[in-house]
């Protein structure tokens, strides 16, 4: 009899996630206290400074020339227990919206200065002429219907988690400089506050929200969804992979694969809300340092982000009710990176000042 | 002997502050709401294109061409008590730098695709060489150390006040689409503590903060300086003008005139920290109206910061515990705008969706 295969080495895959810069980090600190301003004066602003001079490995801070952003689209057979406010034939023609510049990520990244590209891991449709780089990766047709049976086999879980480490390198050997996941897929924040549930050791009904707009008798069918998928996948909390094939999904293991992999090749990612959040705590399961890659875009009006968000150890950079997901709340928060990298880059010293005002 | 003078009339002298455009506002609103996601989804972003919609008086709003701070630059006696962690020289100092491009506010602007003015109203200096411009509305040198004393007579109130509705004027003929004042000003957090106490009803001990960086002993003479401003100010509430002579300053008194004009003359405001936050309360007294055309950019580290921003019934856009004044809090807000704007005007709507995902 052969033996039980233990389980698969994913950070073999993704490669080890190293920390920061330090002598980055340490130089930014001392270009920002010498500069024309009150140390500390612009605050929380400073700290994404000092984050992104670490991340980069130099100060001052490149500019960010190449934000991307990923959206990563997959249904969930989840739908079928009346947990969504939409069906799920919306997620492929958000999808065909996305690449028409229709989407309220297009309008946000168009004013972020990014450039949105959108991958179907396990959107429910074949999604017939669509570029073919749309559909490349893609694992299957929807996930499981994680309240009765599993949302991958452990080989999909596998292979979507491969197809994410590969879409990072895309970006990253394209010259991304800024990463942004995003989510679509109706449904999708079922498998999502589960996934937050029993990483956080959170109450079911703590965690789970309204979604797109569930009414009241939505919610209690949510809750019960997350509830039995909590219980399927609370036995499997010892092998990340198996987590996700459990109760996770496709694009849930893409993303994962795709923030390790962000985070061992050294590029920082802005999180969006609860969908990017869950796979962010799978990955910190996996590797406590990828957090250090990461900043929390926004607070999701989903009170598992919350949950998600605390674990996490990450204070977002806005807090706007949002609660749209496709990378929109991570979108509002990109211009100030670009802020923070302009005060390293161009302000005067207070030296300077002193010496006459002229820089 | 001549009848004594009543209270000047600011809204003569500004024009009458009207409503946002209900019609457009309810026009953003029907359209956000037919557009390609949730209802509501985008959370506070919907609001602020519904504001943006209503200021501007059209939807789809048009975008943000011309955003432009004014930095209103002046210094202040009270410094001598020992309020400030910096001399009055900085002042100075640092409007050559934002002339020269090398402050916080300079950076923060370019990020924001925004232009900087800086207008000198009451430094204490000649600023030999700087451009006629800048100087062009100076009021005196200093304003009054208003523990002691009056910070102006009710004449120079007056004049600083008609310089800030002349440099809304000039601002607006040229073209701006969006206002955001910012302050420069040694000492300039007493005055505006001491306004903030007196026009919301607060403890001295619960509006002083650090400013620029006090020490203990510095934030009790700062807390002195203001209980004995309060004192002089507290029976000179009922005329604004006489409270901005009384303990207010030059610069305050500008900036309100600037904020009722921008008002009167249907231009949005992005409001910043502490300083503009006390002259924006006091325009909210000549016109509960005035809040309407005004957005909170950020809430300051500073307590009183917080009491104005309860009272001007604004929520800012951005907590980042910024200090630093010049509009760079404000400054952070103003992408947030440009997404709103965006939006409105690129979206796809669900029905666009539903029939192909092809807008």
């Amino acid at each position: 009899m052969a033996a039980t295969p233990g389980p698969l080495d994913l950070l073999g895959i993704t490669g080890p996630v190293e920390l920061p810069d330090q002598a980055a980090r340490s130089a930014a600190q001392e270009r920002l206290d010498s500069l024309a301003k009150p140390p500390g004066a612009l605050g929380r602003l400073e700290e994404l400074a000092v984050w992104l001079a670490g991340v980069q490995g130099r100060c001052p801070t490149r500019p960010l020339e190449r934000v991307r952003v990923v959206v990563f689209a997959g249904d969930h057979g989840i739908v079928e227990a009346g947990v969504s406010a939409y069906p799920s034939e919306v997620t492929a023609l958000m999808v065909r919206t996305f690449l028409a510049g229709g989407a309220a990520v297009n309008a946000l990244a168009q004013t972020a200065g990014a450039s949105v590209r959108v991958v179907d891991i396990a959107v429910d449709d074949d999604l017939a002429g669509v570029p073919p780089d749309v559909v490349r990766h893609k694992v299957r047709r929807g996930s499981g219907r994680i309240d009765v049976e599993d949302a991958l086999s452990v080989e999909e879980a596998e292979a979507a988690f491969r197809a994410g480490v590969a879409i990072a390198d895309e970006e990253i050997d394209g010259g991304a400089d800024l990463l942004v996941p995003g989510d679509m897929g109706i449904g999708n924040t079922t498998p999502s506050s589960t996934l937050v549930a029993l990483l956080t050791g959170t109450e079911v009904v703590k965690v789970v929200g309204r979604g797109t707009g569930l009414d009241d008798e939505g919610w209690m069918r949510k809750a019960a969804a997350v509830r039995d998928a909590a219980r399927r996948g609370r036995p499997r909390l010892g092998d990340m992979l198996d987590l996700l094939a459990a109760v996770g999904g496709a694009d849930l293991a893409a993303m994962t694969g795709f923030l390790l992999r962000s985070a061992s090749r050294r590029t920082p990612v802005v999180l969006d809300g609860l969908v990017v959040g869950a796979a962010a705590l799978v990955a910190q399961r996996l590797s406590y340092r990828a957090t250090r890659w990461f900043v929390a875009g926004h607070r999701s009006a989903e009170p598992a982000h919350t949950a998600a968000l605390s674990r996490l150890g990450l204070t977002p950079l806005v807090e706007h009710e949002m609660r749209l997901g496709e990378g929109t709340g991570a979108l509002l928060a990109v211009p100030q990176l670009r802020a923070a990298a302009e005060v390293l880059s161009s302000m005067a010293t207070l030296d300077e000042v002193m010496a006459g005002g002229r820089p």
